[in-house]
This record gives structure tokens, C-alpha cells and sequence, in this order.
């Protein structure tokens, strides 16, 4: 059997265009002699199509257009995710499904089992999950068709109580076919050929797996649609965030040299760059501002965004205040100059006396506090903000994660934007990934990188006058964050206990910010945002 | 037997609170020889504890503080809601169970069967479902012993393709207890009384149901605890939005006045009064800000604070514009003297006109449009927002259901602040609301509710320039929200067709604002916020 794996960059609701992209993949796959073809979870509408799925009329369109493709569909078997309906009144409406279609019909509906509702997945709000048990036929082979989250019921600690695979395998089949929406995170190829492989050793049998590629919102799908032999090798593994559309002859067997794993920091790199250009694609955008500082972090956004939108459509803006040092001013106009951007500058002084002036009544002679740091940031979000407005940029958003973990930023000022790049790369993997971007050529000026952290708000300030080193924090925050450990454990790691004490405050003391935050690219297993939801009133004791 | 119903307001995570309020009505009900105290859901950790139950720590610290309370439990018998570990290594980590505690131990421990997924509820995030089904034995009583959604199945469309009390009738029971954590809206009184008599109905036994009372963050819980005959006869409803412990004997089967049902507005107008204090004391703050228009929003928010906070901890701010109408102050300034509010007037004319000239050169002469409308906007956010910072003020948010619907707000402007008090109300309800408010004595001058809605950041601007009539839109929104109506649908209704497009857009398009705007405090069965969640980067077709 002649395979092609669609690996599509969906755009979530837009049923005409990833309509358009399966029926061109198809066309492709049928001229290249493929017996059958392989899209997507949720192809149809994106994934996560979210509430969308709660729309009658949406239901419907997702039909539509997945019967108006199976119609046209001769000379080939297609396999395309897509909500279908649940034919029972009891459970919920919908359920997650593969349909499988060829000549001009559709022939066979398999529906997911496993719904993963915890981090960023909401399935269980919408989808009832499978009950019935049955192996397709494509071609005299019997395949168990399943949908991503039903081959990762892990061995040690299952999350549901059965695997589908288990209740397929006595129907017996010889090929394990996955389509997936399975969202990157630095590590997530390894975890995922490892998943991979343990089904296929487990069932003896080939497996092709199918993923969604591009970006949606905070999401960023890398790809990585492969095959893999029964022995668990990878026989042929598509690029990374790539559109693709790769073909593989189990007749023949072929083997693929294998693909080199690409570098933690590359792969953020491509992660980001490709999540910045589709939020603009998919929204409608093309051109971006943000604020350069002359820190790093805005720095390493201006690189990204110019990568990701070509230099001329990246618009930094300088806004330097009575605490701005002189390098600051002369490292980001370096920064755009290396990245060929056209910077302008605003000085913040004569709006922040007004400020000032006009509210000093008002602050009953209390001393300058947070509060004029607050304002000096809130010019800086409003004349952002201003230029956005005017002109029709997109604000990028600066924060990184260490930040964003204690709320060192100020709402509605620094933490402003449409979209925020690096706020899930902690401080530390802000520096690498300079570093990283600095590999080949110089593009973020060396004196960014090693000056001292600071938000330059009062005289002399230093990130470290108020936070630990960035090196123990974000080690602090990573067991804290992604590891979910408590005080307890965190003590037993021979972390000093004033300090545990005072990073588990801020961090619990600033969910309000973040509640209030732009969404955020996700890198790593565990970002702020949808995958991690804390209540807002709580006390943590 | 003589049950006491312990209907308290706990505070999420905080344990030592929840374990003090929990034993000081347990020795209550002991001394006023109660056989059993029954607790709401989850009473120990309060409802919903979220991501907080992904801490190891915190659910040891749940289970020691159960455990605690129960070593000390003689003479009664009490059901105290809390999470479990699931003992089993398949499925998720934890139940969502019902401890039953008497003689210094724990008895049984009943575990949720119907985890509610869907608007604001996340519980298969966290909970596995039981799948073992016992009744308990109290004082010779066979009881099903429920936690909330378990006996929320509805006949006509069921989200579970079975109830646990089905599965419980054939060992006989002879009484319901069900155990809840059950959101306010205006309409859910009737529904509960509804779905409890169902059941008391069809399985021939009286119900006794506990909910919490008190708000947490958006989600405002409303109490009514209640006891109910077999016949579906309400025997005792307590008391809404407040603690109490009643007792009920059903030895003795008194029947009790039945309680006169509130009217839609005055059950708001204490959801929302409820809502504002119970933020403020759980989050250990004592003063609000807010910025006064002259409006009707502005105008309710402050009636409202008021009545929660009392008038020495609410701090309006006039901040009047060149645009400003002469009324919008004096509206203003009346409005502040009937609530005995002391306001501030910061004129934001200096702070807007340094604004345009510093950007005037990036605005490349571009005409005045709606970035100097939201610069305006900004300004006014970044003042409250110093005022809240420098005096430790939480700033209110007064933008209501309908603006933020459409868009009709400013990012970090009037779309700032802490926590959104009418977020849920529309326009209409709003006036509806400020009616109800004025009822006994005008609060809300007169010219505020009579004259017509400006946001007045360019001359003679009116919201009907830009919005159609608020009676119009408010039907259409709640028909595309609360309804879920599609194009299709509405347009079946006879709404206009280019104002449903309209409207539509405008909806679909405003989704990046309310993704980084505050919680809102929840009236309805379908508020904006974690009961909504839409894709950003979605097209909409």
C-alpha cells in the first residue's frame, strides 16, 4: 500500500480553506499513484476549534464540507478528522472523529476514545468519547484507525482506564494509523517517537502517524507526521514545521536515512518564528511594533519578529525616560540597526511630568513608589498601544516567563500586546536563545546580552535589587511550574526557605496579572494560560 | 432523624479557614442535637480549587485536614465534601468525593459519578468518575448519598449516558443527599427546585441539597439549601447569599412557610453586592476605585460598591475631557453626594494634549480617529490605575455585557481594573438594574438614567453613532450567546440581515479583548470568561 501523510497547516473556522487544502492534498496524493491519503485530528475545522464546536450551524458546515470532499472522492481512500455527531440522546452531543472516505462516499466513521481534558485540552467539554470498538479495512489491510490521545495511555501512570488498542486486538490488525493534534513543546519529538514506538512494538505492527503543522494562538503544531516499522525505527519522518505532503510504499519498504534531531534552542526558534507569522497570517496582520528597552528580551523579539515578518514590517519604537541610560538608547538603536529596522523614538519624559502634575493632588504626598514605575510603563503601553492603533500594527508583547512567574511587569504597561513571543522561555533560556540566534552572525549586540537586567524605571535599578539571580530563580520556578512541586519538596532540593517562601508568594500573589495576560506562544510542557488555571481568590496556605 | 444544613462560604485553598468554619458548625449542630451535619462539595478546599489540585501538597493538606476533623467527630455524624486519591493506578489521580464521618474516623467515603465539563466547569480535568456504586447507612437510614451534577442528569437531552441513581435503586434507599457546589444565575433557583423534585419525585424520597453561599472570583454561589418531600414539595429552603445552619427534623416533618421567590433585579442586585465584597475580603482588600462618567454604567458600579464596601471605601475619580458635556460632571458629582462618596477630579485636557503633541510626528499626520479616542481611554486607565497602586485601592471595572460584546471598550482603558462587577449585565439590564436600585429612593439621578449613552471621546459622540438601538442588540446578543443562534438561525427570527452580520462580526472580532480583560462576575447562564472560550486566531465563517 502506496501512503501519503498530509501534514496541513489548518486555519481554526475556516472551513473553505482547509476544505481547499485537503482537496489539493488529495488531488496530489491521487496523481502520485498514493492508494490512500492521511490529514489531520479535526482537520476539517482546526484544532482546538474550542467553543465553535458549540454552534449548530458550525456542526453543520463540518459535515458539509466533509461529505462535498467525500463526493468528489474516487481512486483513493481518504482519512480526514472532523466533528460528527452523536446519533445518541444520552452523552454529549458531538463525538472527536476520523472519517474515512472513497469512492465519493463516506465509508467508515471511527471515533476517538481517550479525550484529554487537563493542560491546554478541553475535549471532554465537548466530545463523548468512543464505545464501540472496530478495525477499518483500506486496501485488504486491516488497520486500527485511532485518533492521538488513544495511543498515549501511558504504561506507569494510565490517565484512563483501558487503551483502544487493547480492546482492537483481538479483532487482530496490521497497521496502526494516528491522526493527530499534538502541539509542541521543546521536548515533545522524543516523548512522541517514544509513545510511537511502544505501540508498535507492543502490537508488532507499522505505524503512520499524521500531525498537524502551523500555529494557532498560543499553540504551535510542529509536524513530525512519521512512519515507523514495527520494530519501533523510524522509516521516515516529515520536516518540522512544514507544510507537507510525503509519501511512503510499505510494498516496498524503503528505508529513510534518519532525520538529525535538531537543537533544543533551533527548535524554539523555528517554534516561535513560525508562531508569530501564522498569528499575523491567520489574523489578518502584516506588520508588528514593540518596545526596544535595549534589554534583551525586547531585543530577542525584534529578531524573531523580523524573521518571522521581514524587516520591513517590524516597527520598534524607543521611549526613553529621565532613568534611561545612555546604552540603553545607543544598544537598541545597534539592535535595529543590525536587524535593518527603521526605529522610532518617543521620549516619555514631558508625558510622565504631566502625569505627574496633574495627579499630584491626588497622591496626597506619599513618595515615589511603584506607582510612578507603573506610569512610566503605562505611557509606554498607551504610545504602543497609539502607534497600533494608527497605523495597524500588531503589538508584540515582551515578557518572558521568569517575569510573568513573580509579576515583576505592570499590567496594562510592559504587559501589553496582542500576542506575547518569548513569555514562556524563562529569563536564562532568553540569554541562550540569544546566544543561539547570535551563532552565525552577531544580531543581538554583545553588550545586550551582558549588561545587568534592568527595567531602568528608577535610578540605578537592577532586576537583582529586587529578585534573586535569574540562574537559581528560574531553576526555582522550573520545579515549581513544571514540575509542581510544593514548599516541601522544593526544600528538600536545598533551596534556601526565605527564598522559597518569597518566589511562592509572588508567583501565587500575581495570577491576576497573568489572568489579564495576551495569550502566549508555548514552548514548554507547562506555560501560563490555558494550561495552567489558577483561582484568583484563593489563599494559599 | 434531625439534619443540619451547614451552608457556608469557604475560601478557596484556604484549609485552615475552611477546617475552622466546617468544626465550629459541626459543634453546633452537635449542640443542638442534630444526628447529622451536612456540608457542601468540596466544603474543605472550596469550590473550584482548580489547578491548585495538581499539587501533591495541597491534597495532603485536604486529606489532614479531613482527617483532623473527623478524629475529633463524636456524637454526630457529619458529610464534608473534599478530593480523594483514587487508590487505583488507572485514571486520573484523584475523586471528587463526599467524606461521611462520625466516632472519631471516616466511614465511607462516596465518590462524584457526573463530572460536569462544560461553561465554567473543568471537573474531568482533575477528577476520575466513580464507577462504584453503595449506599450509606445513617441512623438506620439507607441513603444515596450525591455530589451536585450526579443527580443533574436531565431526561430530555442527558450529557451521561447514565445516572448513579439508577444504579443505586435496586440496594433501596429511602433518602436523597446531595451535596453541591452550584453556581448563581437568575434563573437557577427554579431550574434546581425543578431538577431536585425530579428526583425526589421519581424515586420516591425526600432530598435534603447543601450548596455553598458566598462568591469566588466570577463564580457567585447563592446558597438556597433546601430540604424537599417526596412529593417535590420544597419543606425548607435557607436563606440565599448567606451562611446559616438550619436544622430540619424529620421525626417531627414540620412544614415550613414556603419562601417567597425574589424578583430577576433584586436577586442580581445581591449576587452582585455579594460578588464585590466577597472579592475584596477574600483578597484582603478594603478599598475601590472607579472612574465616574456621568454614565449609567459607571453610575450602577458605584451603587453597587457602595452597598458591598460601605461609601468610605469607594474612591471615584471624575476625569473629565474637552469632550466632556457639562451634565456628565454634574451627573457625576450628584450621583457621588447621594451614595456620600467623596470624589476626585483629575481633568485629563494637559496629560491628552502632551500626549498628541509627543506622538504627533509618528501619527504622520494622520487624522484624529479612534486612536485618540483610546489614548484618551488609556489615559484614564493609567490614572485609576496610580490612584489603586499609590493608595492601595482595587480598581473596579464598569463595562457592560453589551460593549463587551461588540468591542465597544479600550484595551487597557476602560477595559482595566480588577474585577468587572456588570461584565454580565446588557445594556438594557443595566438600566433595568438602576431602576430596581431606585425603587425605594432615587440613588441614580435621574438625568444619568433618562439621557442618551456616550462614550463622549470625540465631540457629540453617541453610542447609537456606531451601535444600534441597545434593545435590539441586547435580543440579538443574548439570542448568539445565551442561545447559541447562528446566522441561520437569527435570521429565521427576523432580525435584519445586514445587522446580524454586523453584529456577528463585531462579536467574532472583539474575542483579543476579552481574552486579557478581567473576571466578570457571573448573573447569567452564559458570562463571558472561562464559560466562554473562543479561538483568537479563528476565522469565522
Amino acid at each position: 500500500m502506496r501512503i501519503a501523510l498530509a501534514q496541513i497547516n489548518c486555519h481554526i473556522g475556516n472551513l473553505s480553506l482547509n476544505a481547499d487544502l485537503i482537496e489539493k492534498n488529495l488531488s496530489r496524493a491521487k496523481e502520485s499513484r498514493a492508494d490512500l491519503v492521511i490529514f489531520p485530528e479535526l482537520a476539517i475545522c482546526g484544532y482546538p476549534p474550542m467553543d465553535l464546536l458549540e454552534s449548530e450551524e458550525f456542526i453543520t458546515n463540518c459535515e458539509k464540507a466533509i461529505a462535498d470532499i467525500a463526493s468528489r472522492c474516487t481512486g483513493i481512500t481518504a482519512i480526514i478528522g472532523g466533528p460528527s455527531r452523536n446519533p445518541s440522546l444520552k452523552g454529549k452531543n458531538l463525538f472527536n472523529s476520523a472519517f474515512v472516505i472513497a469512492d465519493g462516499k463516506i465509508t467508515d466513521v471511527v471515533h476517538k476514545t481517550l479525550l484529554p481534558t487537563y493542560d491546554v485540552f478541553d475535549e471532554y467539554r465537548y466530545f463523548e468519547p468512543n464505545r464501540e470498538f472496530k478495525t477499518i479495512k483500506i486496501n485488504q489491510t486491516k488497520i486500527a484507525l485511532t485518533i492521538c490521545e488513544d495511543i498515549w495511555n501511558e504504561e506507569d501512570d494510565p490517565m484512563y482506564v483501558f487503551s483502544p488498542l487493547e480492546k482492537l486486538k483481538d479483532q487482530g490488525f496490521t497497521m496502526i494509523i494516528n491522526i493527530a493534534a499534538s502541539p509542541f513543546d521543546y521536548n515533545h519529538r522524543e516523548k512522541r517517537i517514544s509513545i510511537l514506538s511502544r505501540n508498535a512494538i507492543k502490537y508488532n505492527t507499522p505505524l503512520v502517524y499524521v500531525n498537524h503543522t502551523g500555529a494557532q494562538n498560543d499553540l504551535i503544531f510542529d509536524g513530525g507526521s512519521m512512519v515507523m516499522e514495527y520494530s519501533g525505527a523510524v522509516l521516515k519522518e516529515l520536516p518540522y514545521f512544514e507544510s507537507d505532503l510525503s509519501f511512503f510504499d510499505f510494498n516496498l519498504l524503503t528505508s529513510f536515512p534518519a532525520t538529525k534531531p535538531t537543537e533544543k534552542y533551533e527548535r524554539i526558534r523555528k517554534a516561535l518564528v513560525c508562531g508569530i507569522r501564522d498569528y499575523f497570517q491567520k489574523c489578518g496582520f502584516k506588520n508588528a511594533t514593540l518596545g526596544l528597552s535595549g534589554g534583551i528580551d525586547s531585543a530577542l523579539v525584534a529578531a524573531l519578529a523580523t524573521e518571522a515578518l521581514g524587516p520591513e514590517h517590524v516597527h520598534p519604537v524607543l521611549m526613553p525616560s529621565a532613568f534611561s541610560s545612555e546604552h540603553s538608547v545607543s544598544d537598541a538603536m545597534e539592535l535595529a540597526s543590525n536587524l535593518g529596522l527603521n526605529a522610532t523614538t518617543i521620549p516619555i519624559n514631558k508625558i510622565f511630568d504631566t502625569f505627574i502634575e496633574e495627579t499630584k493632588a491626588s497622591f496626597r504626598d506619599k513618595p515615589f513608589d511603584l506607582t510612578e514605575e507603573n506610569i512610566q510603563s503605562r505611557i509606554r503601553g498607551t504610545i504602543l498601544m497609539a502607534l497600533a492603533n494608527k497605523h495597524g500594527y500588531v503589538l508584540l508583547n515582551t515578557s518572558n516567563k521568569s517575569e510573568l512567574a513573580v509579576g515583576y511587569g505592570t499590567l496594562y504597561g510592559d504587559m501589553a500586546g496582542g500576542i506575547s513571543v518569548i513569555g514562556d522561555l524563562y529569563k536564562t533560556e532568553v540569554y541562550e536563545l540569544c546566544n543561539h540566534l547570535n551563532l552565525k552572525k552577531q544580531i543581538i549586540p554583545k553588550n545586550i546580552i551582558t549588561k545587568a537586567p534592568s527595567a531602568e524605571l528608577r535610578p540605578g535599578q537592577k532586576d537583582s535589587d529586587s529578585l534573586p539571580d535569574y540562574e537559581i530563580l528560574d531553576r526555582l520556578l522550573f520545579m515549581i511550574l513544571e514540575q509542581k512541586q510544593g514548599r516541601e519538596g522544593l526544600l528538600k532540593y536545598g533551596f534556601d526557605k526565605s527564598l522559597v517562601e518569597k518566589v511562592i508568594q509572588l508567583v501565587n500573589r500575581s495570577e491576576f496579572k497573568r489572568f489579564q495576560f495576551a495569550p502566549i506562544l508555548r514552548v514548554s510542557t507547562k506555560a501560563f494560560g490555558s494550561g495552567r488555571r489558577m483561582p484568583l481568590v484563593a489563599k494559599y496556605t
